[in-house]
This record gives structure tokens, sequence and C-alpha cells, in this order.
């Protein structure tokens, strides 16, 4: 058995992160705690928490513009790319969403920003891009 | 001045009804905490709590399927079509986003869902569909 916790963070592909940026924290008043690249990702990714969920700016780092937030973006402009619930225990969950007939993209956690492990459930078993995260265990 | 406070709610437009709050329901676990109406945006809303958050389910409920929802999933198929951000009080918040250089769609508050005072962000202004709410006064 897994719970889900809260939502943790939601992922905006941005065209221009100083762009965005500048909306989250001049316009809102929001503060930016961290940026962080994950090359593995192709993503530079900028956190604004507003009470217990992030604003996480995600912008493509690849030469070519086409890791997932480049892809995302040809095809669908900016946007909410994905939501992220935290759940108590990551490999729980994986296992839960999957005994209850759902599909995960990740079989297994692997690392994501921001020190969480993280998973993806299939966009056709839910109808959004949906991950779940909880922090790495030491 | 304005304080942004939580992410009240993620509005997710659904094809089905049933079928996204089995996958909510029955795959996270969430508990759906209301129902509602809401002709005059053309849709139905159903809320689940995650954390300070609600998952905001919506279907469109319009005879020809071409109201908001149903526009939003004839462009883009199933997804999150905007984030809502509480904020401390939504006329100071539409004041302040308007001064600080943004856009409004709604220039004043209006009824939602939920008991809430709402208004739109320009999606212009912020490369998302942005709701700025509070609970109205009495």
């Amino acid at each position: 058995m897994f719970k889900c916790i809260c939502v943790d963070h939601i992922g905006i592909a941005c065209e221009n992160l100083e762009v965005s940026k500048k909306f989250y924290t001049e316009v809102l008043g929001l503060s930016c705690t961290g940026e962080e690249d994950v090359p593995e990702q192709g993503v530079k990714t900028v956190f604004l928490p507003c009470g217990e969920t992030l604003f996480e700016l995600l912008v493509d780092i690849t030469a070519n513009n086409d890791g997932p937030i480049g892809k995302y973006i040809a095809k669908n402009g900016q946007g909410i790319q994905h939501v992220a619930v935290r759940v108590d225990d990551i490999e729980a969950a994986i296992a839960g969403v999957q005994e209850r007939g759902a599909v995960m993209i990740d079989k297994a956690p692997r690392g994501g920003a921001g020190g969480m492990d993280i998973a993806f459930v299939h966009p056709k078993s839910v109808g959004i891009l949906l991950e779940l995260c909880a922090p790495a265990k030491k």
C-alpha cells in the first residue's frame, strides 16, 4: 500500500526561462529557491515554492531542442507538461499502481531533480502526464 | 499588495468523468469530496484533495460539446487545462498583476466552483492558463 501526500510540483514547459521566471517572481511575488541542470533529461529547471507545491519551470537545453521539453513545446506550445504527486513510498506506489491495473512508464524509480526518486505513470492510464515522486533514500 | 498562498487546484480536462474518477480514487486512493455543475461555464466538476491542493476533474456538459473544456479537448486531447493559485485578496491580486505589466482575462472577480471568487490571467502573459482564486466574501 502507498499514500499520496501532496502535489509536490507542477512542471511547466517554458520557451524562455528568464521571461517565465520574471512572471513568477516579479508579478506573482514567488521566490526562486533553486536552479538545476538535469542533462540526462535535457532540461534546466527552476523551482519556485507556492505553499507546499513547487512550480518547476522547465526549459530544453539539448543542442537540437529535441529533448522531452523541446518536443512538448514543438507539439503543444508552452504549457503545463506534468504534475507530480509526492507519495510515502515510491516502490510501493509503482507496484500498487500496476496491481490496480494502470500502466507505469517507469517500472523502477529513477533519479530526478531536487534529490527525488521519480516514476511516471503512462498517460494512457490517466489522461495526463503524472509523475510519482518521493525523496531519494540515502 | 497580494500574496500567493498555495496551489488551490489543478483543473484537468477529462473525456469521461467516470473513467478519470476511477483512476484518482481506485488507483491513487484519493477521496472524492464534492461534485458540482457549473452550467455558466458548461462544465461538471469533481474535487479530489491531495494535500492542500484539489484535483479538479472537468467534463463538458454543453449540448454541442463546445464549452471551454470541450474545445480544449478537441484541440489538445485530455490534459491539464489550468492551474489555480489561491491568493489572500483577489481584488488586490487582479490590480497587482496588471500594475506589474501582465494582462488579466477577468478584470473583476467572478464566481467559480467551490464557493470561490476567481479571475484568469491571460495565457499570453504567463504561457499557461493561470487562475487566481480566493474564498468568496460573504
